[in-house]
């Protein structure tokens, strides 16, 4: 299995074009944030708008749009129970991301079918946290996914989508076995994460640490796919998510250094500065 | 064409006349922020506070409130239903800038015309973002503007209002020739933004880049051309333009050393550290 | 007349007693902040919690809850409505600060009149901002005045009070006849700050400067006072509060080496640092 | 008495085992928050994310939602008046505090009491603020804890729990006896902090100082404490407790170096850095 190692992101973030706009850097939309989990979507939104995408989305719970705002004002709102603006911000997405907090209730199922059911082969979707599990009871849920997807399950939840218990989910076959029938990229998050993608290769991260093992962590690297994937149009997708990926847990690495536990929000923080020393190096 | 040098900005940011106080810098009104933008007027607010305004009041949608205070509890608030507060700040203010976040359904369209049908001659307008969008749906709109208004599209903006297509933005006599219609300044976004003054002559920003594609880089714009309007009441009007955008560029290019993207809330809190080493300097 | 000189920072800001916990450094009420102006009462209380006050409710309209614990956790929340609660409130508190961001409708003219017959000799109170227009309003104000009640008028704000034109305001005779009505503190605000204590002594502010010219910057001064009045009981009133004049224009003078305007939230946030170099010097 | 000694420190935070996820760092549930008191559960849940606590919800008042959010998006939220909902989170935590900012009206005795008979043995239950107040009401209190309770009070809490004057409360004797009853640590918060251990054993704190007198202290305690528990539960709990204590009191000993205050807030900030120093040194 092919390990991810450092030059993925020089192959990957360079030197933006000087004619570009911000339409050029991709547009967001991040589904998720109920009454209880707001903190996760704002999250996955910072990262997105961080990372360096052009136009970030967020659709949520109402309740979630002043923290949203003051955490990150540069990322625009929709109220997810919205659906005629909701449907429409999809339509003129480049990445979607459902999912971080986005529960599992009656109204979260609804919105993940909903945005299965319309999202066409030119956009990406990644599908996270409670939109797996919501997915996972999905008969036949492999089918219902559309062509260019990402799920980044961490072990429960691709236990619950895949049937495979966690002990023996080290064993590729297994697993290449369930995502054959997806068709779609697998993050497969644990220590030492596995990347499945579509063509059957893998590609294993060998950083990141149990600094990274808070609440939100996941939630923030969804936002650095989608936003790699919406500017790094130029580049194989594979390489883009193994870049993000890689990204995510070398700015928690070097930010642990100096911290015993690395806070989602500090990373975020930390992404552009991060980037451009890529760029520089 | 005139092109932009970095002494504007010494021409421009001088040090402030001992014997003033706040009424000295200029009284602004920001007008935008509906329900789903609120992230835009909060940042074109705290741009204009952070880069010197006297006092800023800002008329949003209620909803907006707590993250306007949160991000920035020097500015004031108004409820932008509530008319006659409104019509009285804008009365009293040195400067008005509308648009960010405004949206355009009626209620948008309602401010916007109210605001150009009050606005004096001793007043300045700063006319961005979804304003633009409303006011080229306006029927023979450069009679609308108000004597000292300022547009400031970007690209599709320009495009919708000049009836100008893109491929043809560079052309200056094209552009000249509606803006000559208006008496308005045309601030046109880009890469090299070009400033048409209501004296016919124009200027060419040589810096920046593509690390300020990115939502909310407009927003923050409008609120330094704002404040800097609001407190440069003796330099040249011309020049107080050209330096405020020179400024905005300036400030993002500096922090694009070291920052891939350079986020419109960087740029902001950046703002006055910026305009002293100007001053020092 | 005196002029405040820097020793009267480590004439009045001394180590802390060994012995000692919360209720040492003062219970402070702050109240104001209405729906158009809570940033005011937020910088107010934020500015006395950062300047050591040990245990600060802020008394405001509701709309303003979480900007202030968003802002400053560290301070409690009253809604100044619930008039049993606020008056329970200030019974216990050792300073009262009223007025930052009031208002001045009836409910302000309200609020204000119930403090003022509620205060006791052993409290003290400042006056502030819009409560000064409401007091100017009210029949022969100088005698609704608590024993211990400091205003803190800027030159408008004074002329209201006093009948003193701004242009006469630098008659010290004049204001000191007005003064000796109200056997109050008057810090009369301005380029050159003068404050009148009851004694009918004066003493002359010497630093600060153009940079303070911003939204603000009168609400941060009052939570200042209100934080000295609070700790540093053992000092003269008189010496407490021209440390706080002081300070206040100490930290922004130092702020303003590097920035070309100084806002409220930067000293805030500098006082805690300011004030250790006082007693580390 | 024994004293805190510095190595407890690295007796207990000790370098992350690689296979760990977020679950093996603990789960923590936070109760607290009311109308009034937001800021105080909120700085107990920061605290608890900051030093490393795996999974945090926060069960508040609603009104909380945002500010909670905003300052710690890592953080789940639980309106603590959805009791089904609550009474799922308290099940499935590891560690329990119950008590900052949550008032004593009604709500919040009956919140107390039906956490105190639902607990299990196996969880740690920590009982802090304004709870130690509802405790002292009721009827034989020591019989309601359950068996791994730790109380927090400050010395006119635990006057109010023990009967024993504030004047008195140096007495080991005294203390122990109350303490026997009730078969729970009774962390005593004063200058010169005692940790009665179950097993009546005591420690005592020498370092911390008067700059940790303002409000909200207590209340990152706790959630320091919560998040320590969580966490290192291979170090005997008499151990960690002690070392949470003392972390609490070490990093405002180092921050009062330069800051004449220390805020809460600023503790919660330096966590992760000072904790990595811990492992590093």
């Amino acid at each position: 299995m092919k390990l991810i190692k450092p030059d993925i992101l020089k192959q990957v973030v360079k030197v933006r074009p000087a004619n570009s706009y911000k339409g050029t850097f991709g547009r967001i939309v991040t589904i998720g944030g109920n009454l209880n989990y707001g903190g996760a979507i704002i999250m996955t939104t910072s990262a997105a708008v961080h990372a360096g995408a052009g136009l970030v989305t967020c659709a949520c719970n109402s309740a979630n749009l002043t923290a949203l705002h003051t955490i990150v004002p540069e990322a625009m709102f929709l109220d997810y129970k919205n659906r005629p603006s909701l449907l429409n911000a999809v339509q003129s997405a480049d990445v979607i991301v459902i999912g971080p907090g986005l529960g599992n209730d009656s109204l979260a199922s609804d919105l993940l079918l909903q945005v299965l059911s319309q999202i066409t082969g030119k956009q990406q979707l990644i599908i996270d946290g409670s939109a797996l599990t919501i997915l996972s009871q999905q008969e036949n849920w492999p089918k219902l996914l559309p062509q260019q997807t990402i799920l980044t399950p961490h072990q429960m939840e691709w236990q619950r989508l895949s049937g495979i218990k966690i002990a023996d989910q080290n064993d590729l076959e297994q697993n290449l076995h369930v995502q054959q029938q997806t068709g779609a990229t697998i993050v497969l998050k644990k220590n030492g994460t596995v990347i499945y993608h579509p063509d059957q290769t893998t590609a294993k991260l060998t950083i990141g640490g149990p600094y990274m093992a808070t609440g939100g962590m996941g939630d923030t690297l969804a936002g650095i796919i989608a936003a790699f994937l919406g500017q790094f149009k130029n580049s194989p997708t594979k390489l883009v998510i193994e870049a993000a990926v890689y990204c995510h847990s070398a700015v928690a690495q070097q930010l642990a250094e100096n911290n015993y536990v690395v806070l989602p929000t500090s990373i975020i923080a930390a992404l552009p500065q991060f980037m451009q020393k890529v760029v520089n190096s």
